[in-house]
């Protein structure tokens, strides 16, 4: 099909920014979750509408990826970028469901900051994601992946606290099970938070 | 040398379809297994077999790629094809060794249904496998890989549902952390069927 | 930038050696630790300064990469190997990390028995890589992913049977949890460590 020589105008900058804004929008509804006392039907039902929004714009990106044949840059990290953003919104999904699952009682203060540091780390990225379009926003840009790396490495050292606490004062083996395995899950969502931040400074570095 | 761009003839369909009915045999293997009160040395042999032919599988077409300058499609798509049908593979290998190691007893109506499943995803990828020779198959493939998408689905909630059962019935923690370890590892069987749908559909939409 | 033309001079296998050499000392240092009766604050330091020291030596490989025209071996190659090896050395470090965060007295035999595995394989990884400069030394480089993928099988078993033992002789749960993590953690550092050996055939392949 010669369709795909001649795509329709596709701007990938703006499909990025519509999937960072709704992981901003994942984040907060991260939050909100996690100060309540449990995880209701109805919350658990929201997060999971945010996050297949989520799929679907990052579906879009890799169906325009696959159909079109000049990109912005490397379509390698176009693919890339779409994907881990979309983790990041699967782990939150993942960590609301699996403590709805375990009848987990909240607010646990260790959650509460952990969803603090996830809704710092997007918002930073939202904003790297938006400067992409310019490489006068390059320095800018730059700073921000440094400061998500650090976001990650202080959610590193509030999972280890976690843990020890957890260790600690839990002596029920069975919620010891249960919240080591939400505390490492929600982890993991700094750890993709900083693959983005990396996979933008790959972008810029290639551009430059 | 120059042997490489002179490749001897390698038929990369026939060599997925045949790595594909090992995938459908491993899964037969793996159902009766599940079906039994306990995983024995002999079923555990056969299981690692058929798992050992899966790597040869693998591997001979990773040689081949390696070196071969022409390919019916993307070099990167070859080697994740293969190598996600071989996960496929290995996951259901590790299962039933883990249930051997932990001593678990069977039969387990939630493996029943895990097997099940995972049996209908890798028969319904081996039809889409094999009709990659021709693009007039397309739409069927594309059903496939919906199919399997389903499938994938249904195997979240059997692991949710499996899981919820197992912290409300079972009471000794060290069997809750035999048989959460064995729920969450064949799940992940039907993750991987999933990726293989997705490659599948990339190969497609490439081609079209 | 004109300079991503006329890179500085940049010799990609000089830096690959300092990582292996630098694994080398990981793996020293992860050997001497595990033999302990526990984890000191200095030991652990010890650790992270290595790890901190390979993340710079692979940072390094990558900027260079970003910056550099042409390679000795594939550019995807050249960002696995220096991945790959940085996630050794990553393992070795996070197990450390969680035996003192866990409280875990040593020395435990099985973590010794991990140590010397990956000590081995870490070595003959170091030996590989500084054969990478001359094609003559293609045999014995194959000959070493081939003792790799062994040691790799080793660590399988090694750490089955350590599962084995635990589930046998360990009654607290609390301890069951900690020391299987332990132990499924370690057991990852020689899986990643036959990814490099895979990774180091693949590029011999293609240089063949």
């Amino acid at each position: 099909m010669l369709s795909k020589f001649f795509p329709k105008e596709f701007n990938f900058f703006e499909f990025f920014d519509k999937q960072a804004l709704n992981l901003v929008d994942a984040a907060a509804c991260f939050r909100e979750i996690v100060a309540l006392p449990e995880v209701s039907e109805e919350a658990q039902r929201k997060m999971k509408e945010i996050e297949r929004n989520g799929d679907k714009m990052a579906y879009a990106i890799m169906d325009h990826l696959n159909k079109t044949f000049i990109t912005p840059f490397d379509r390698e990290d176009i693919h890339q970028l779409a994907n881990e953003m979309d983790e990041v919104n699967d782990i939150m999904n993942t960590v609301v469901a699996r403590m709805r699952l375990y009848k987990l009682k909240g607010p646990d203060a260790n959650m509460v900051q952990f969803a603090e540091l996830i809704t710092q780390a997007v918002n930073v990225i939202s904003g790297a994601v938006a400067g992409l379009r310019d490489m006068k926003n390059m320095n800018n840009i730059l700073k921000a992946c440094v400061e998500v790396g650090n976001l990650e490495s202080l959610g590193d050292r509030l999972r280890d606290s976690a843990l020890m606490e957890l260790f600690e004062k839990e002596k029920d083996p069975i919620q010891v099970i249960k919240w080591k395995e939400i505390y490492q899950i929600a982890e993991t969502a700094l750890d993709i938070c900083k693959h983005v931040a990396h996979n933008i400074e790959s972008i810029l570095v290639k551009q430059a």
